[in-house]
């Protein structure tokens, strides 16, 4: 998620080990040592085989919420013929790996009904909707048979916007900031203000690199550039094109701020090239349900309470109107913390103090259907993500049946306050405010071209009440690492990846390293 | 083309117009002025109700070349009912736009002979692979129904290697660069030594940016960030991931010059995102090919000759060993200008002259089929290009079909001498070439999981000879954009978009607009 830096630091402060990391940092020595390898954490899926040597058997296990861990928990298991069953409160398996389409109905906790008038082929990923390069996810996907595509999280033709004024394409707006930064350091050093810290050496290869990185020649000043684009682009015979008028000041440049919006794309989980299933994100979680079979997951199944005996788990959940109960041999708790904290329990106060320390975050995401990508045909923007300073954030072009009729943009997608602002409105006033926002950025046709618009508020959801949830402090998440008897925690929540499919799947992997090794040894 | 953005400076030097196009950036006042649009020339073809009015009726056109630009201008006047036929030498339409599937065989100039044995879905585009978003190329496969999907030219997770130091990420090589850069010019902002050219508010807007865009906190020191990447990505519980060893030391980092690359992303034709056919770039040829009608194109017909006259044009050609002449109202010539020099004609000496000074490029591409997708596997690297200073220069991995089997790498994609270097060689020996340098960066799977290449060097192709060609003086350039009699000339050398489908089309178009409109008005 964009602000994925962000948030990652924000959770290594909030768990007390960010000095610890940043310690890591110990230089070694001359460029090139660097390996270049990029790995998850090893993990061996529990196999048939396991069993042979040990004489132990394969065990029943109840799994609570059919989201991303629960369902990659209940897949691994599987290989090795734990018998499974996977008790899922919604009607359809993925929590927040979700993707809307048309035809699909949700009511939210307010008792708003929305049902998807998208048309076939489009579709809306309202909750995780991009993949990383090394993240384990991608790995899922080609086990799984998923096929993948290009993610669009940046580009040089999307927008950067300020309230009040014209909205600017990303690589004007960095062939300014970037040939004033060249010219500014270039000034400096000529000026000799640097000889301190640099040899002659050093000198004359950082002005090389500054005159090529802000294309400001050897008069070190910046005057413009291609790279800003231009409104009539080069033709043929003697059409040079029309470059945009500018560059502006200096001064003009840093006031308006854009260069905040360049480092969302250097931080380690968002930089180009991310990836997203074809079809839409819910293929993964599809994918996973078919794997482990539809017969071992129990949909509309809300848990009601969670017993922990020295032997085995009871679950009693609500299916069809009528309480039910399961007894396996354990059990794997991957329900949202601040739901799982209102689940009856008898796994002591430490653990519902643990599971009340987390705090739900909340974001929210609206896709809008048109009639026409205008964004394409018109502004010849090809996916990526417009910011702005407006309360929608952000919106996201299509990364997918480019140049086909209609597309599906995302209109919002806003975290904290602004995500609760428009999780207060009723879907209709959500729409309308979306649209007169996002208006001030394309002009009326952002309004005139809606076909349709679907929003989820993930604080809103039944049985996910929030996007994401923080650890409240390192005690309680440390806690929920270790089984409560014989009751395991898993989820993002419980990982260093938080909001993140990644972070789901290897905590699941680390629950199901960890039960499978028990049963091995016990 | 990766070097888009020297070969246009070139190319504009070369003509004499970079004063004229570079006086056009004046300053338009305040940042948000600029207008956010992206047009190509305008341009309305040719239509059938054009000759209503003026009683005029189409003509036969007869045009030299099946590559994009006689393609192009065939589509567009079939629009209006023209009569064209269009002669082209080798077995299959398209020109550079040529790609490479198994059981595809060329023969090149030297007598070498080669066939591809791709496995069925891999494919290598030996010519254009790339398109940027407001490339009229994109406009055409809207139109004639060829679908596209990302190209992927920059990648993070892409290397940067240097003969004799092992490989690094452009993620690390940009966190490095970005965060002494950052060091730099925020401690000469604080030592005061940009006071007289920064106010007071332009420091403190220029420090908030460099913290964050170095990622140098408010130490304005560059210490290492998370940004550079992990050996082994953060995980579940407490783990928090293997940061990369480093960051080397400054003067490591500028000695690396791993800096020289970054701005190639940065130019108006090579920025990201861009795109590429679903298939293939022949998709397009293929297209043009079928809307044009194949009985309009006769294949292996070598121009031998073009006699202009006042009223007509003759075109002898050669086809299946057997000499034959069309006759037409008018001629477009798009062949190479190099190739075209050698066309004996009655047009003048000037014509000659002024084809003769244009000089073919050399650029060389080699498609390696491997059986199996290392570089996602291992080394997480999902398309994009590594650049090295060896002779290979770059290696493309593919942008399609991720998590397939097999794919085809570009294992090089070079120019000028190294393309020639390599041209020199037998196909055997090319490969066995890329190989041995290929190896210095990924290892010995380099050598060992290698199923088959394909090689091409353009300046030793048959009717073709070169990559692309520059225009030798203004002058001549300038003569050509005029028709000689009834022959008209087109292709990317007669434009702003040299070596891009984009010159070709908008040359063609060009040529069209003026044939039509003087059919109009005759």
């Amino acid at each position: 998620m964009r602000e994925g830096d962000v948030t990652r630091r924000r959770f290594l402060q909030s768990v007390g080990i960010s000095g610890g990391a940043g310690a890591l940092f110990a230089t070694m020595g001359a460029l090139g040592l660097a390996p270049v390898r990029a790995a998850t954490p090893s993990f061996r899926a529990p196999q048939q085989s396991d069993f042979h040597l040990t004489g132990r058997a394969a065990r029943k296990v109840v799994i609570l919420g059919g989201g991303i861990a629960g369902l990659a928990a209940a897949y691994e298991l599987g290989k090795a013929g734990y018998d499974c069953t996977v008790l899922e409160a919604r009607a359809i398996t993925g929590g927040r790996n979700l993707t809307i389409r048309g035809g699909n109905a949700e009511t939210d906790l307010d008792g708003n009904t929305q049902r998807a008038a998208f048309s076939p082929g489009n579709y809306f990923n309202a909750g995780p909707a991009r993949i990383a390069q090394w993240m384990v996810t991608l790995d899922y996907c080609r086990e799984l048979g998923v096929p993948v595509q290009p993610f669009v999280n940046a580009n040089a033709d999307a927008l950067i916007h300020n309230d009040g004024s014209a909205p600017i394409r990303f690589r004007t707006a960095k062939a300014d900031v970037y040939g004033y930064v060249s010219e500014l350091l270039a000034k400096a050093t000529d000026q000799g203000a640097l000889d301190s810290v640099l040899t002659p050496e050093d000198k004359g290869r950082l002005l090389a690199f500054l005159e090529d990185f802000g294309d400001i020649g050897e008069a070190h000043e910046y005057t413009g550039s291609f790279r800003r684009g231009f409104s009539v682009y080069p033709g043929a015979g003697t059409d040079n094109g029309t470059p945009l008028p500018g560059p502006p000041s200096l001064s003009e440049v840093f006031a308006s701020n854009v260069g905040r919006h360049f480092s969302g794309e250097f931080s380690h989980d968002q930089a180009m090239m991310m990836f997203q299933p074809v079809g839409g994100m819910d293929r993964i979680a599809a994918a996973l349900t078919a794997a482990v079979g539809r017969q071992r997951i129990r949909l509309g199944a809300r848990v009601l309470s969670v017993t922990g005996r020295s032997s085995d788990v009871t679950v009693t959940f609500r299916q069809g109107g009528r309480d039910q109960a399961i007894t396996a041999d354990f059990c794997i708790a991957t329900l949202p913390p601040n739901v799982m904290a209102k689940v009856p329990h008898n796994l002591g106060a430490n653990v519902t103090s643990a599971l009340s320390s987390f705090f739900p975050f909340s974001a929210g995401k609206i896709g809008m259907e048109y009639r026409s990508r205008w964004w394409e045909n018109d502004l010849r923007i090809y996916g990526g993500i417009t910011q702005t300073d407006l309360d929608i954030t952000q919106i996201w072009y299509p990364s997918y049946d480019f140049h086909a009729r209609r597309g599906v943009v995302v209109g919002y997608y806003n975290y904290g306050e602004q995500a609760e602002a428009y999780s207060a409105l009723t879907p209709g006033a959500r729409t309308a405010r979306a649209v007169e926002q996002g208006v001030k950025i394309h002009g009326e046709k952002y309004r005139s071209e809606l076909a349709g618009a679907f929003s989820v508020a993930w604080n809103r959801m039944p049985h996910v009440e929030g996007a994401w949830a923080y650890p409240g402090d390192y005690d309680s998440y440390r806690l929920l690492l270790e089984p409560a008897g014989r009751v395991y925690f898993a989820g993002d929540w419980l990982s260093n990846a938080i909001a993140w499919q990644h972070g789901s799947f290897l905590s699941a992997r680390k629950a199901v390293t960890a039960l499978h090794q028990r049963v091995l040894t016990a």
